[in-house]
């Protein structure tokens, strides 16, 4: 019954590796706590490089520093 | 004063379902406890399903081997 | 598969109350979107009122003050 | 070390304007509580107004009424 | 720099557990998508059984039932 | 009508400081948007330092090394 909500950049993740992010997080709930895979909800939230910022500075300013 | 946020799969809700569940909920919060419509914030996310995960796997899989 | 989290001040909501509200919400998204209630997850944060501000001020300060 | 996420409406914030916010959000977690800008992450989530709801309607329909 | 947020009931996690949370999404998020584990935080919420549904019940009711 | 968590570990962060972050956001998505201090929400979550992880530990962990 955990809900784990992962955010990362938008930056070309693929759906194999979201499985890939999901599966394993299911995994590790149940072999941590016990908890049943069945009833795991996992959320994946891609961000824009605008929107996240680290640092007090956004992503895209970072890359485009060479950060 | 409450803050509601709903999250469902990105499969076609209209602007007419979404507002229903903002009235809906809205309705319910002040028949329950008694809050205030006029401050109650709802915010709907829609998720695409290759992002969203249950039983280990994303709905993208799940929906094409028909579960 | 709904997930849907409530944000309220904690100011003494009631086993009953809770239960109400992840009732209604759960028959909500079955009515309007068709969601299965065996897998929608509903989770409420009871919020102390000196975290919850609102126009500019704490809920504390503004309930002192009569608000 | 702080995480910070603001919800707004997708009403066409600028990247400079979200810069802003970054910058601001991280100084004031600094100049309030000392915390290290460095591992300050804030997400800006920009929500389209068929999907943020208050007063038990969309800001759409809102707008649409002149409120 | 990666976010996880991860919702679990209280239901008496140790501090063992929980830190084998953290490192094994870390670990998760390094080997899957390349993320810098030293940027990569990850936050536990321990919820309330009474505070948590799931098929239209409380967690609390569920248990007592023996579901 | 904007919506703010800030998260922070739970470090003694007093009423008064929690009033300045309440402020000090509230105000700079006027500045910076536009936006209506009268409808801007913030909701502050504090989060024990076992439930908080960076670098694939706790803060815990780290406090204790002296991180």
């Amino acid at each position: 019954m955990p809900y784990v909500n992962i955010k990362i950049t938008r930056e070309g993740a693929t759906p194999e590796q979201k499985a890939e992010l999901i599966a394993g997080v299911t995994d590790l709930l149940r072999d941590v706590l016990g908890k049943n895979p069945a009833t795991t909800v996992v959320v994946i939230d891609e961000v824009d490089t605008d929107n996240w910022g680290i640092g007090g500075e956004s992503v895209t300013v970072r890359r485009a520093r060479g950060s």
